[in-house]
């Protein structure tokens, strides 16, 4: 089961991130791709538990794990991820660097339970919305650049720099990743359209269309039945792309915007265009 | 959901092994009262996601976490719980105990990883059953004496000692819970008997007779069937009651004995007649 997860693919984006950091200090090769390799692992660990409680279908274009090999394995595979995620952070991290990983794994956590709890409840606000993907998502892409960082040598300002850079970015990230559950194609994207709002997850291009008088009776009586059809869902869809994407966009390319300010004070190496081609490529990214 | 686990008791022995050995150096109280929490927390969360793969119904007499809420809800509820632990060992362990914490924690998934893979196998070895039993509670049990006995400054014999005194108490421990499945009392154990044999987790007390050619072609004959009846259950019960479980409590008490040997060459202090005691309340333990 966990050699699917490696062979499916990803984009790597975070042990990306952990190495481009790196970069900005004093790269140690062989550290860094232990310290990438742990974050990718915790992230694939979070994936699993995700889809068991999205009952997922599709995860990278193949069956989730939790579809394939049943909710009891993907629970095992899960914690036998984090906990050798653990392992190798504890045998290379400094005191500090595992403090800061220990609390952003249990933010996360508390994450993953605030969209759980907020399933299905039309009154979400886009503030909860941004405060819930902070958890779930830009917390362990700001870890990644932090980490990276941190360990190659680098404190005080371009640390913080650095971090923010992974924060932010993961915050367009995680926003794109919803707009993509409306627009995206199965085929491309590797999961079903419209498997968050399925599940109850609602996310910002929907939450733009709740919020907004016009639309909001329309869709609250469509999400309300117990058993919605597929035309059901597909109007809503068509709807949210009509009305909710541009306004997701805009939000999502202030987030860009803030990866920007806080790149500009960094130094001009290679890899700071390197972060600048992974932002450009977040405008349309198509899965 | 967590309030419930806390309040629904336990035995908290771990805990008091925690103490206990850490009462053979230099105890301070306060340390031990977090290790110890930390521990406990751990032991829950390794409760929670069993009872999901066990379909468990009942825990300590209540409903299990995913029976209550939900195996989505469990997943979480474990998930956070570990990494709440982290966070509190990470704060105050030195880093060889938390290698030896990170590294046990593995091997607990590992244990529970196996015991899934030998879920309904008649073939499973006695051998193959202690491994297993190591593995998911004996390696806790041992690190918890190991833990308040090396973060209490001991070193050497003494510490190689009270490791292997919680170690084999654990192996002891498992075997009663194992014995206790089948002959229970449901208001007692707060479990339901009968709970593994259905789950497909075959213990000590059926492995005897399944190695036993006077009984195994009957009991197989049941267990080979697609949804067996509670007569058929019974009936598996009864004769493991009569043929099964002495054999079990024979083995039990050669543990037992490991344990005693292990705490011969301790001081005596108080602590060591307390473990007395706790070695002596396993013999005739009901829940």
């Amino acid at each position: 089961a966990i050699s699917d997860l490696v062979n499916g693919g990803g984009k790597r984006l975070r042990p990306l991130l952990v190495n481009l950091a790196a970069m900005f200090g004093d790269y140690e090769q062989e550290k860094m791709i232990k310290l990438s390799t742990g974050l990718e692992i915790i992230h694939m660990a979070t994936l699993v538990h995700d889809d068991i409680i999205d009952e997922a279908v599709l995860r990278r274009g193949e069956s989730a794990a939790q579809e394939k090999f049943g909710k009891d394995t993907a629970v095992f595979i899960g914690d036998y991820l984090l906990s050798r995620t653990f392992n190798i952070f504890i045998e290379i991290l400094a005191h500090q660097s595992l403090l800061k990983l220990s609390k952003t794994v249990r933010l996360i956590c508390e994450g993953e339970i605030g969209q759980y709890q907020k399933k299905f409840d039309f009154d979400i606000t886009i503030s909860e919305y941004l405060k819930r993907i902070r958890r779930k998502t830009a917390l362990l892409f700001g870890f990644s650049t932090y980490l990276g960082a941190y360990e190659s040598g680098l404190r005080n300002n371009n640390l913080h720099h650095l971090y923010n850079v992974g924060l932010e970015l993961g915050m367009a990230f995680q926003i794109q990743d919803d707009i993509l559950d409306f627009t995206g194609n199965k085929e491309i994207a590797g999961k079903n359209v419209g498997q968050d709002l399925k599940a109850g997850v609602y996310t910002l291009p929907l939450i733009f269309l709740l919020r907004d008088k016009q639309y909001q009776g329309r869709i609250i009586r469509i999400l309300e039945k117990d058993d919605p059809e597929q035309k059901d869902i597909n109007l809503i869809i068509n709807l949210v792309r009509e009305k909710g994407i541009e306004n997701s966009r805009n939000l999502m390319i202030k987030f860009l915007e803030k990866v920007n300010n806080h790149l500009a004070p960094l130094p001009e190496i290679k890899a700071k265009k390197d972060i600048i081609d992974i932002i450009e490529s977040q405008l349309d990214r198509k899965y």
